[in-house]
């Protein structure tokens, strides 16, 4: 018995960015799932600290504590801003829970959710089920293709596009960073149609997002970057942008349907909606050359 | 010649947070300064992802590459708020940040900067002059002594307060969390007099931040918690909370003066300013008790 | 995906002395077990460099690469200086290791392993089969009781007694590293009777390696330290101490034993075990005062 | 003050084995030194544990609390065989620590040392002091070059030669780790020339260790691996190769020479010479197809 010897944590998740030599560690007290796939590796630890912590290729996903923050934005941003959103497209988001958000919206008909890895989606809904479970809801339609592809297919088709990827790689950054990819969901959008992108953030990756909000802003007519705090994502901050063909996310803005919204948000609410828009002046001057 | 072995960082700094059993690491290339004083032990690094790193007892206090962030919200937010701040009371902030801040408003006419550690100011001055260079300005006093004694004396006397205080310890936390503390700053200050102070962040160390938010708001007629993207303080989100005895952030914020202010800032303008104190919908609930 | 991530592995097992502030790392691939008994935690991994890596407390106890190294040391010195070794107790070594050993020795009769923990010897029998496989031979007795009562109530009894324990802990060591605990062993040793126990090593643990040798070296006849190269245990090198009624390590081995052995060793031969006796200036030294 | 949560050490150096995924950790007081130089990256850092430690590349080299087991096994094993060592040549080493063991021998009269980067040497000589002090002694000659070439001039000229050389690396592993250098070395010797090098260890780098003997084992009459406790390189184990064109290690020592030896040693001595050359089974069948 070594009891004595007890202190630090001998079980250790680490999520290392070699870009800049940083990393974040954790305390591991379960290995629940680990599986090399087609495309990736997925691990499932269990995390004295943040619960339930789902990482691809060594970098965190999400996490049963703060996974709130992450879904709440990315949804529900666009969704408010759509006066009667009823057919939505999700690329990426294979934890399920951007789905489970979306579908607070008692308009929403239908959800496509497209993952390029079939892996992901069975390990969170056997792993995961406080983020999954809405993944096995009727109105939920699951396809297990390249997003790049599906999305290029429709035509005025949908009333949200919300793109729920991992990081850009090298090149243009994998193929939900391209231009083109933008343009095709443009293209799939119907003319009321909206639209979220996670892009990164300011400080550790700040090339990337403002490349991403580039491009999304050459594609559409309205683009507008947005904020929130975001524990699980070195470093602790992070951006969407909203698009859309022609509502704008402050202007076409009605406060009271959040107010009157039926169901419990933790992060969001009328307040944030508004407040995420306010940027830093810092990253104001990063996006400003091609700001609208 | 091992070059090929050379991947992973060989010098690294730790914050390791043992309460939950986490923690960050950034690569160092040269260890600066290091000096166990009667206080603590501090420790100035050089690092490549965030520049000169300055900790206390392994705890980051600031960093050249976003410490702008935490400096500027603690001192503008108030400063903003009092009509002709002259006198300002600084208490803990050794690394010079907040002065460098304050003394960006014209109508300051003397800071006084109360620190328990001399060790801190001189390795400041020496070893992080972006951070520090306002220290040596004529309206600049330094006291050396345990804040909460010092302000004690004091009625009617300053401005604005700003406390800029390392993490609470056990008990009441430390001197500088105590709500005789709080009661001692509001009798320090005059009638229009504005106070902030860091709180904390509502992730890891949500009970201490409610515990200082009560707190201060048992003791002032007006309080307010804000919060800011912080990516030096684990988990990248920080909280200060202002407090007056009649001014409200608010309602008597002009943002006219932000626009016309003469000198650079890099995080705070009047967008920011009121968006700050926009929570998060989890964040109000753990305040609400407490809301003025 | 974000496979250009991946390069430092983000699953990791520590062993950390915070005695010294040193310690070592390794990839895991997955968790295989893990539970906190009644005594300790134990884990079991699987790891890229060393296979299954089996710890108690954080501290790593065997592993599949290496493991032969401390089994064969603790085992042959012993078995190979009794001439006709029947009945052998360990104390400790549930992970069975010990027990294979002893067991190619075919004058072994009886095998009496009193290990405290019993999860221990269930998860090695689940978990590490090219170690424990032998804990089932029916010459072999299992006990689950603390090994200082157990061997108290025996005279005479045994031909070897083999010390397998964890490291010791603060005052007296643990019950396994006591004056009382050895005399105890030397009581239930019969005339011929020969010991061995591991007595940790002389870089960072040298104040305990020199006091198991003394208390050894004051109950028995004679007693001689040993070493041997192992790596699984930080920082690589591992002594044990020979003890006896009065068979001497060196004069009464007898080569030829060791070549006719019937049974494959990977790291004991008749050279090894005179060599092991031979210390490092340094270490006779520290243990000069009580050789015999 | 954040004296509550200062337990894991914040600033540690960590040497990663990136071919197996492993590594060691140690907590540092200071940075004394760092320099990227023309070869490699230098540090050397206070350490509790282990005094100065010095590094190239992230890689331990040497460190105050047991340097002495390498640099005594490196230089005593052959220069106890030259029946009157008077001119030696080392390769590498430019710490000091092996020419500190060669001029404890009365009968050299010269040691060559050549050592590729200079700065080695001066941070050695600042920063090193135990370990260089007799770098400055008139006997010594300093060279900086490339070994391999330098050695390549020389016929019948050294008495001894020893290769106290960094990690192979791809391809042959380094000018230091070919067969055309390892036959220089056999014609820079005279008839009663002998030689060691550092040949790795058998846990984790058995290839290169292997691959080194062979070579050696190719060039010279008589070729024998000796091992020996090296904490400082991970996993704890290190081997050398004595070689010689009529020197046998074994058959030619003379036991009493060191008995009489006038100079203060800590780790070797008559018996650890001799026992350093029986190996582990496991090591024996790696290297049997080569052995002399």
């Amino acid at each position: 018995m070594a009891e004595n010897n007890y202190t630090f944590p001998h079980t250790i998740f680490t999520e290392y960015d070699k870009a800049h030599n940083v990393g974040v560690f954790t305390e591991t007290t379960n290995h629940i799932y680990t599986e090399q796939t087609e495309y990736q590796r997925i691990d499932i630890y269990e995390t004295p600290a943040f619960g339930k912590l789902f990482s691809l290729d060594g970098v965190i996903m999400t996490r049963d504590s703060d996974e709130f923050v992450y879904h709440e934005m990315i949804s529900h941003v666009p969704l408010f801003i759509h006066p009667n959103p009823k057919k939505v497209l999700i690329i990426g988001g294979g934890d399920g829970g951007t789905v489970r958000e979306v579908l607070k919206h008692d308009s929403v008909e239908k959800v496509v959710l497209c993952e390029l890895d079939k892996k992901v989606i069975e390990a969170a809904l056997k792993y995961l089920p406080n983020i999954s479970y809405e993944l096995k809801n009727p109105k939920v339609e699951l396809v297990y293709e390249d997003g790049s592809k599906f999305v290029s297919q429709f035509k005025d088709e949908f009333d949200v596009i919300l793109i729920d990827s991992t990081d850009p790689t090298e090149g243009e950054g994998g193929l939900l960073f391209t231009e083109k990819f933008y343009q095709n969901c443009f293209e799939a959008l119907n003319e009321n149609g909206v639209f979220s992108a996670q892009t990164e953030e300011p400080f550790l990756k700040k090339e990337w997002m403002v490349r991403a909000y580039r491009r999304i802003s050459n594609t559409f007519n309205i683009a507008r970057l947005y904020m929130g705090y975001v524990p699980q994502y070195m470093p602790g901050t992070w951006t969407w942008t909203f698009a859309s063909k022609n509502l704008d996310p402050i202007k076409d803005f009605d406060p009271e349907k959040v107010k009157e919204f039926n169901k419990e948000l933790k992060y969001y609410d009328e307040e944030v909606h508004v407040a995420s828009f306010s940027l830093p002046v810092f990253v104001k001057k990063l996006i400003s050359e091609f700001s609208k």
